[in-house]
């Protein structure tokens, strides 16, 4: 990509997780020096890398990411040392958040909040153009605020009731299941577009569930907002394909419970960048890095 | 206060609120003119204020003070013109939560959550040295974080069931005064350490509404904590007074409820500068503003 976010190439390799991942640098190195010849890999500026998972304070290894069976992840010394380009790493959710500010939804704006509503539910804080990161790598895993209620829903994280587990779209397969169980009902497929289709044909049960998703998201996005206090809030993710037909709601939700002071001085935007956020992001990041 | 933060010179006035508190910034200007003797006063580099209420985010106005009558006060102009000095405004809990990181009970932290439980729940958050004072100048209003409950508590902001009906001492008076009068019990009187002091002599009904108060606190916080991720929690404001006996089982809630990451890595401190870490923490913003 160039200075002004042009992407001039763009390609992908298959990610090989034999032997705990520990590959996967290598390839990436190898891949770079096969694709970007090499005269014009000299006049590269700098790497930028969203992980799927944590990275340390220092900014130098991907604490964890379990997808890729890595633990403690020296990345930023390999590739540089592999390639000699300075390479910067940033959370995956982070560099999404990094994206939609510089070339999507939060154009202009240097403080939000991204959410992804995915499988699971993840997050980026960007607080004066900078991502917050926090002191454990953990700042912006609002999947995970508690939720308090009646019900004993298992996180992946092992924790209960996160967010994760009411917000994502498992949480809200697992609401409708329970609502349509309860009523004895049964739909022969059950997806989150069919559960947004019923209930935009007035699908009482499919209404009341998303109802019920869109306070537990809409009330947690409020307290994280009297917390923070951002101009903007972007959701992403799968989910957020449903458009005005989940935001809408959201934001009403979102008025209802935030401080007095932000009321009517925020926007709640679906993101324009699909997964190449974090490709915008990390390049992001990467220009924007402090020498 | 000197810039090691020795207090020279310590004093108050009495609080005019008549005609909207429209004569108090005069006169807070006239007690500064006559009790430090001219030659000091030219030699004063700064000063700095903790209002009640929250800062514009330019640092210019308050934009409402409810307890002084106050709305879109210009109080830095004011000031400055009265005294010639330059003039840092903050908001009192974000005062508070510098000072504490300056000296009290986060010395050597730059990352920290400052919360006030007392009449109301306030908060801070300082993050890489810094307070958080939000787009809309409610940054840290944790007060105000949506709690889901059956209940349906009335907040002063104009809100229903935001922390603060729970986990203030209001809030704790309200929840045993209910949890009474379901047992058709009643004390000749009740107050915080009442409460406190029953739960510690084995009294069922107070431990019972004491753990529920700690849970929702605690769920509360450790939400914010997947939020912001900071090092440390220091706990400020009159219940704070109930010292371990509150802080031991609020660290264990947040445990059981923050992300693996910051489990067992971060601590819940008292804080130990009382009404005076707004006086410490407003010299070290004046001493730290931007030039």
């Amino acid at each position: 990509m160039d200075q002004q976010g042009i992407i001039e190439k763009k390609w992908s390799i298959p990610t090989n997780i034999s032997e705990k991942g520990k590959y996967i640098p290598g390839e990436i190195a190898s891949s770079v020096r096969t694709t970007i010849e090499p005269q014009k890999l000299q006049s590269v500026a700098g790497i930028g890398i969203g992980v799927p998972g944590p990275i340390s304070p220092d900014g130098k290894t991907v604490v964890q990411a379990v997808n890729l069976d890595w633990t403690q992840m020296p990345l930023k010394e390999i590739l540089e040392n592999e390639l000699g380009i300075e390479v910067t790493l940033l959370n995956d959710a982070n560099a999404a958040a990094l994206g939609e500010m510089w070339k999507g939804a939060a154009q202009g704006k240097a403080d939000l909040l991204f959410v992804t509503l995915g499988t699971g539910v993840g997050g980026g804080i960007v607080l004066n153009g900078e991502v917050l990161n926090g002191c454990h790598s953990s700042g912006g895993e609002i999947g995970h605020i508690p939720v308090r209620s009646e019900e004993n829903r298992l996180c992946g994280c092992g924790g209960r009731n996160c967010l994760e587990t009411f917000a994502s779209a498992n949480g809200l397969m697992l609401s409708m299941k329970k609502a349509l169980l309860l009523k004895e009902e049964s739909w022969p497929e059950l997806t989150p577009p069919i559960i947004f289709e019923k209930a935009a044909e007035n699908h009482q049960l499919a209404k009341e569930v998303l109802a019920e998703f869109t306070d537990i998201l809409g009330q947690a996005l409020a307290g994280i907002m009297n917390t923070i206090d951002v101009e903007e809030v972007v959701i992403g993710g799968g989910l957020s394909e449903a458009g005005d037909q989940l935001l809408k709601p959201l934001q009403e939700k979102m008025e209802q419970y935030v401080f007095p002071q932000i009321k009517e001085h925020f926007t709640v935007e679906k993101a324009l960048l699909g997964n190449e956020a974090g490709i915008y992001g990390a390049v992001y990041a990467s220009l924007n890095e402090p020498k």
